[in-house]
């Protein structure tokens, strides 16, 4: 592991809760001229003011054959640690690292129309730095506190710099009542430095109900200022982008819908995690993988 | 206390959980002729067909007068029981009965353009049986889950029949984000003889976080059908009446703004809460009043 570099986003040191300023681009420039062209100017503009990108019915043909092999995943993986249940049920809530576990879930986030955004916003070539699959069952899948997955990735991984985006897709209709994404727009422009300090082993917890990093009330209020919460909607077959720094969070799924999503987070090779910036020992690998190596477009 | 009736509306004794339909009107025939035209025929159309009726900004006028009386009531009650905190919190939730604590929100609920309307619903004279202030602060405000209120006032309470009502008017702006009320609509026409059994004191926890009573999933999946979780929004000052049977929960309030409503349960004259219809001994007077007098219309 490399030597720690200097941490330009100090959290959870147990000092005052502050916001500040980000330092690094939303978007780089990109480094091959044949991905000039993934994205829109207007794209490119709404990702860097907004934070995100949402593109309806993208990918809506893969979403059986994903939903089929995600069935197979639940049974295969039964009883492993990367599965997490709800805080107060026995109902699967995550499988994490199914790209690891089945070529499918690989060859979509190997497909140009999905890796090469992730290559443009990047500037650079990725890796699959984690993935999971979210489901939020109908009636019983729990609410998440505002956060930042940056703010997680930097203290407890060691992510150096914002140079991430997750990418995901609707493998159910997310509508206003099965327990959206929630996000707040423009919020990846700033950082929430947290108060508290990380205890080991967070992870074992905090996967289920987030406590640290949870930015507090006034730091929310200011960071909310006149914005406005945002629902993340959409049909099954939708993909979603969203930068590694914005504040999102979700409601309880009180629907009779379940919400699953399948996703990736693609991060730089030129920003590979390296050791936590805290006293933390590095999280299990199926967190945050530990042997980067670039994704190539794999075309159909 | 008089004996017990015939028990239409069986619920909590330890039988398998089924769904019957409501034996009662949902609008009674009024009982003085000037009532009738307290509502036009569409809105008792409405009502009947949807099992609530908003009337956006429809008493604006009392909202700043009721913030500040509300504010002085968390203070003059503080340390009485009928103070209510979140279940994960300090934070208060509930104050109940400020109705018999507070000569102006008495006057509100006996003004006649709300109570007229409760007495046009129901069909004949009407008390308070319970009313509340609930405050769902900011970011802390919990969810509430799918209920029938009468379910709980018949077994807990011993409401015989389906007459009563509940007004409400939004002291804050209820929105998308801040946990505003949602219901069924028509879910008022079936009723969830509940499984499980109502141990005493039940409402000590209830109050906080309600387990029983709460429909089980398949109860809850037949209900909703191929209808529309509603949100209830409005401006403050907006007043809302909701069937004592229509199924109901909200979700987290995890915006920074407070959702903060005054309501009263009118309950018809004719349809006394009496012996619970259960093992329990009846409520605190404060969640179930027990000196039924019917409110008489006060003019400003």
């Amino acid at each position: 592991m490399q030597q720690q570099e200097t941490d330009l986003y100090p959290s959870r040191q147990g000092k005052k809760e502050t916001i500040t300023h980000r330092h690094d681009p939303v978007v780089y420039p990109y480094h091959k001229p044949e991905l000039e062209s993934t994205l829109s100017p207007e794209q490119i503009a709404r990702y860097i003011n907004d934070g995100f990108l949402v593109l309806p019915d993208y990918m809506s043909d893969w979403v059986e054959a994903l939903q089929y092999k995600i069935g197979q995943l639940k049974q295969i993986m039964s009883g492993r640690e990367e599965l997490i249940t709800e805080p107060d049920s026995n109902a699967l809530r995550t499988i994490f690292n199914p790209i690891e576990h089945n070529q499918l879930v690989k060859n979509f986030f190997s497909h140009p129309r999905i890796l090469n955004i992730a290559r443009r916003l990047l500037g650079s070539e990725v890796y699959a730095m984690q993935s999971r699959v979210n489901i939020k069952p109908p009636f019983t899948g729990r609410s998440f506190p505002w956060h930042s997955d940056f703010e997680t990735w930097h203290v407890e991984d060691g992510m150096p710099r914002m140079r991430a985006v997750t990418a995901w897709i609707m493998l159910t209709d997310n509508h206003e009542k099965n327990g959206p994404l929630y996000v707040i727009p423009g919020s990846h422009k700033q950082f929430v430095c947290c108060e508290g300090s990380t205890k080991d082993n967070n992870f074992a917890t905090s996967l289920k109900k987030q406590m640290l990093g949870v930015p507090l009330q006034h730091s929310m209020k200011e960071l909310m200022g006149n914005k406005e919460i945002t629902s993340v909607t959409g049909k099954a077959g939708t993909v979603v982008f969203h930068e590694c720094n914005i504040m999102h969070g979700s409601p309880d799924n009180i629907s009779a819908d379940p919400r699953s999503i399948l996703m990736c987070v693609y991060n730089s090779m030129e920003n590979i995690a390296q050791k936590p910036f805290s006293d933390l020992q590095p999280r299990p690998h199926y967190l945050n993988s530990r042997h980067p190596a670039p994704l190539h477009p794999l075309n159909d």
